[in-house]
């Protein structure tokens, strides 16, 4: 089966939600004197409401919900920002939401989650075995299940990405985007390869949760048995048929990244732009900086920085700390 | 003596640093459900180069020296983000640079003077003590001296955030921005007045650094013996005659924060739009805070994130140890 996604649905996706999303920024030249790589525009997708690029699918998924739909409720499982942008989403459209979660979730997203008033359930090492359960919760109580990356409309929202990218810089010609579970890369790839072919998609993964490169150099999905990697929202152990096809057809490279880099490029952000991102965010400065020519011979490249969802509760107790 | 400031300046400057420093956007609506004050945009200037404000002044006042003035070198004395600032400009100019700073002075912000190259001395508890070691220093060595807020160039650097304002909002009606000597409030409300003097210009200091409102109170410069605040950039004990007699040409109203509502307003920023800034860059957050109704009569109000300098170390550390 080869799956792909219809051309309208992100324009469709892109004026249904965004009076509830942000167009977040493109990072404005110049960059910092002594860059290594002057040329890399920066798409701050951190800024995104909910911290990540995931409200945007989330919110084509619930902004299409009927009557009874709504009042039922919804429900999902996330590695955290995808729970995060559910129960935003939830919260602004007056819907019941539950998210599951693995064990390993952030305690910093769970509090998120938990402030727009989401129920949470927490099962399972992995984002996979979590996705088991919240699958049969939604059976049970008739909610409805929003997918965090196998669903055309999750795909249709973060496509929505895509298609900012090519309004703002209507010259890209590249752009690194991370892969999760493949739905944003695929998703905006999609969306910017239908009208502007030539354009150089790269993903990133992380070296300790290769799932999409695994199954692109298998020809099928081939789920991991273990992640490890600090890039949580990065570490499903396998992607879906879908977004699978959708990475055959539409990206050109994978690169891995790895852990002590996805720290430095946590450091680069916050230098050089003062921006501090959770290790998935981070993850394609990572690449970057692991290869200063991938991306030397673009002339507007653009990197994806697709989370900012860090754990950054030490630094607030430490200023407060200092007036006590 | 009444000081005012050339409407051209600000034009002038503007053409000068344009390649040099960053168009740092306005946060993009909407913003996350439930917010308190969802009409306010803000201007991340904290994305600056340098992580503050401070590159646009240090810009115009070093690109308009001559090759002996280069060659010879700057200095200057600084809080912290000045000094980041100049060091990192000097050092896209190749200008040997001399920064010194008050005892207290930030590790992190030391750390970043020191990445670009420029010589560091510590001296007193304020930035007033270092600052007069810093002039006697210039005079000995015949350096050029950048002041951080008590120049007609530094103002004019400054006021360019101002214009930006303006063009990008040209409805605004309503300006927060926070005060520690005074350059940049007083050089964006002096370019923002004379093109528009009916927007209404609302400077936020710390209550325990109220060296502004005491001088505008006094109507006249008046020091205060000690400054008490996390806010460490805006906490010089005293105004210069200039930035008093400007504050009290263009400026509306003051406002003093508390150290609990700078903390509380670090969060809400990470919370509700994922930056992580220092106590001055979250001082304009705090005043809304406090008064929620502040600026609820403006139909386009901006609050301006003025730096972004926090300690953040221990982020890192930790996802450090993560990995280990």
């Amino acid at each position: 089966m080869r799956f792909d996604l219809p051309p309208e649905i992100f324009l469709a996706a892109q004026r249904r939600i965004t009076h509830y999303v942000r167009r977040t920024p493109l990072l404005p030249r110049p960059r910092l004197y002594g860059d290594s790589f002057p040329s890399v525009h920066l798409k701050l997708e951190n800024l995104q409401a909910g911290g990540s690029f995931k409200a945007r699918g989330v919110f084509n998924h619930l902004l299409q919900l009927d009557e009874e739909q709504r009042r039922r409720g919804v429900i999902t499982a996330s590695g955290g920002n995808h729970g995060v942008a559910l129960a935003y989403a939830a919260h602004c459209l007056n819907i019941p939401a539950t998210v599951y979660l693995p064990t390993r979730a952030s305690e910093d997203r769970i509090a998120r989650i938990a402030a727009w008033g989401a129920k949470i359930f927490k099962h399972g090492r992995d984002w996979d075995d979590a996705n088991l359960k919240a699958l049969e919760h939604a059976e049970q109580e008739n909610f409805y299940y929003v997918h965090a990356f196998d669903a055309e409309a999750t795909l249709a929202g973060q496509g929505t990405l895509g298609l900012e990218l090519l309004e703002d810089l209507p010259e890209l010609d590249c752009a690194l985007i991370a892969i999760g579970g493949g739905g944003l890369i695929c998703g905006a790839a999609a969306a910017i390869k239908q009208r502007k072919p030539q354009v150089r998609i790269i993903g990133v993964e992380p070296a300790g949760a290769p799932s999409m490169s695994v199954s692109v150099n298998a020809g099928l999905v081939t789920p991991l048995n273990e992640t490890r990697t600090i890039a949580d929202t990065l570490a499903p152990r396998s992607v879906s048929e879908r977004t699978l096809a959708l990475a055959q057809r539409y990206l050109d490279e994978i690169i891995l990244v790895q852990e002590e880099k996805l720290i430095a490029a946590m450091r680069w952000l916050w230098r050089e732009c003062n921006q501090l991102v959770e290790p998935a965010g981070a993850a394609v400065i990572a690449a970057l900086l692991q290869d200063e020519a991938l991306v030397a011979r673009f002339k507007q490249p653009v990197a994806v920085i697709c989370g900012g969802n860090a754990a950054a509760e030490s630094v607030f107790g430490n200023y407060h700390n200092a007036i006590r």
